[in-house]
């Protein structure tokens, strides 16, 4: 997503100092339990020993803090915001990894593979109840009894929509057919709404008026759902010394992203069936890929999802722009959200 | 628990109500997600389709309704923070019986054995943010800010006691030995926190003194851990006509309630090991019940438990008393208190 190393030295520090602070062990008799959710966090090993790693990009939470700074100057109110809103995304990779059956993120076995299910669910669900605990920390900021109530409730919200999306993914694995519409349904409920509520909060925090909060909040949205986008078009067309991934990988691993979820519609349209009885293959060949990236161009779906994510991008700098606000901050926001829904790919 | 059915007319079909208003179907596509959520409440079956069972006991939200009624004459307003308990109850119910493998829950298949692992986790996600949720709607209700956000911040510290003490808990099973100390820490977190929780929120949305509230509060914990070492002293001398459950089922099971912790602990002091190992056996037959029901009188165990019963009883009464307050809702409070912590067994 974001390449965030300057503002990883500007926010990072205070960021994780808050985050830190938040899920400090209450107790010895509890050490095992905190040190599981350090350990998610890239604070600890596995034996809880403390860890440096990389810490992830902190998108969501950088996000927050840089509106936050727009809008009034000051970006330090709004750090348990930044935090709550990490935390929360923690707690659903904890649970997605456990109903993904993911056995490692970030190069790291996950919890549940190394503590086994019964715990990381109960890990991930102390995670959750931290990420709102961050949100009562804003009173310590003197924020206000009425924005902070904002804040619990766009976060509680927002809780509902990566439950109502990480639904809808799981349904996915089973359906014969997905449609487009319900596609961005999903990745608007699992992905974009997580990022709404960060930019959303970070303009709430800041002490913005309703309209320019809204544009924020659009922002973030059609931010979020470009970031997929761009995820869905370099998981099959990236290149893998920039992915990190295999050539091709979504493909290989029959993953139902926009371009594939246009080229089976086309194809439907068409009488044709090549991706679909190509998807339902038990083993993916090389020459099987060549032979899906070929429909892929034939249905024209690689220009399709070019077309959507610079849609996204353009109303995603139109409401940076609409809010009329124009300073050092709010141009880091212009020039990040121009690269990163703009990769060589 | 509490007998409710006076309660249960009084209070139920509003309580009912707003748990659906809060559980309602937002879109189509959402069917089945919400379908389950429906389906661990008692409202329809594995297909969906509308049902009326046991609702369960509602002692949480009972409990919360009677407090507000006791100390402001009125129980209408606290109807939102009523629904909040009983869906942060059941949400922990549905990740407990995931984490505790149980395939069935009040005569009923458990969501994850329906429905899978994954599914389980994400309806427990959702259900408790759906509990938060209904904080918020005490807006409605006229409650203060100021009152919303101290029910927001006791639910969510409740929250994550809730967590810490499944995580003692999970943590019992692989322990060779369980302090008694240890013992109580973890049913205060697990099973006394949520009722101290509700009868605080009671008083909280009442609008009574911090002296007051505290107070509730205090009665909620001993009448919690008094419910617990009740089900404890039921779990091995309950009389199989009313506990509905095999006589003697806890030793058959080898559960480490609190009069086998202080049975284990004093043989340890006395250097003996008779019930270590009984309960290190992989089958228990009913010689084996036998000789473990002769240790526990012989240590004076089943005795030391009914004295901490009655501790929690006297100490749940008095806090009832120092209110001063006395009016219906009270002295049902004190009636239901009595009748519950005194059970024929």
């Amino acid at each position: 997503m974001i390449s965030a190393t300057p503002l990883a030295r500007k926010y990072g520090p205070q960021l994780e100092k808050e985050m830190r602070a938040i899920l400090a062990l209450p107790e010895e008799t509890l050490k095992p339990l905190y040190g599981m959710m350090h350990y998610h966090m890239g604070w600890a090993d596995p034996d809880f020993v403390p860890l440096h790693t990389y810490p992830g990009k902190h998108t969501r939470p950088f996000l927050l803090l840089l509106i936050c700074e727009a809008v009034s100057g000051d970006w330090h109110t709004a750090i348990p915001a930044a935090a709550a809103v990490e935390l929360l995304h923690n707690f659903s990779l904890i649970h997605d990894d456990i109903e993904d059956h993911s056995p490692t993120r970030r190069g790291r076995s996950t919890v549940w593979s190394l503590w086994g299910v019964p715990h990381a669910v109960n890990v991930g669900d102390i995670m959750f109840a931290h990420a709102y605990l961050a949100i009562s920390r804003l009173r310590e900021k003197d924020v206000s009894a009425d924005r902070i109530r904002v804040a619990f409730t766009r976060l509680n919200q927002t809780c509902i929509s990566l439950c109502q999306g990480q639904y809808l993914d799981l349904e996915f694995e089973d359906r014969a057919q997905v449609d487009m519409a319900l596609y961005v349904k999903m990745i608007e409920n699992k992905t974009a709404a997580l990022i709404a509520c960060a930019t959303e909060l970070g303009a709430v925090i800041g002490g913005a008026s309703h309209a320019i909060v809204e544009h924020y909040r659009q922002y973030g949205r059609e931010l979020g759902l470009g970031f997929q986008i761009m995820d869905d078009i370099l998981g099959i067309w990236g290149d893998p010394r920039i992915t990190g991934k295999p050539i091709c990988d979504d493909l290989r691993t029959k993953k139902k992203t926009l371009p594939v979820l246009h080229a089976l519609e086309t194809e439907r349209k068409r009488g044709k069936r090549t991706l679909r009885d190509l998807y339902s293959r038990q083993e993916i060949g090389d020459a099987d890929v060549e032979r899906m990236l070929a429909v892929l161009e034939e249905t024209g779906s690689h220009q399709y999802a070019r077309e959507v994510l610079s849609g996204y991008r353009a109303r995603a700098l139109e409401n940076l722009e609409v809010t009329g606000i124009d300073n050092q901050a709010q141009q880091t926001l212009v020039s990040l959200s121009r690269n990163a829904l703009d990769r060589e790919y």
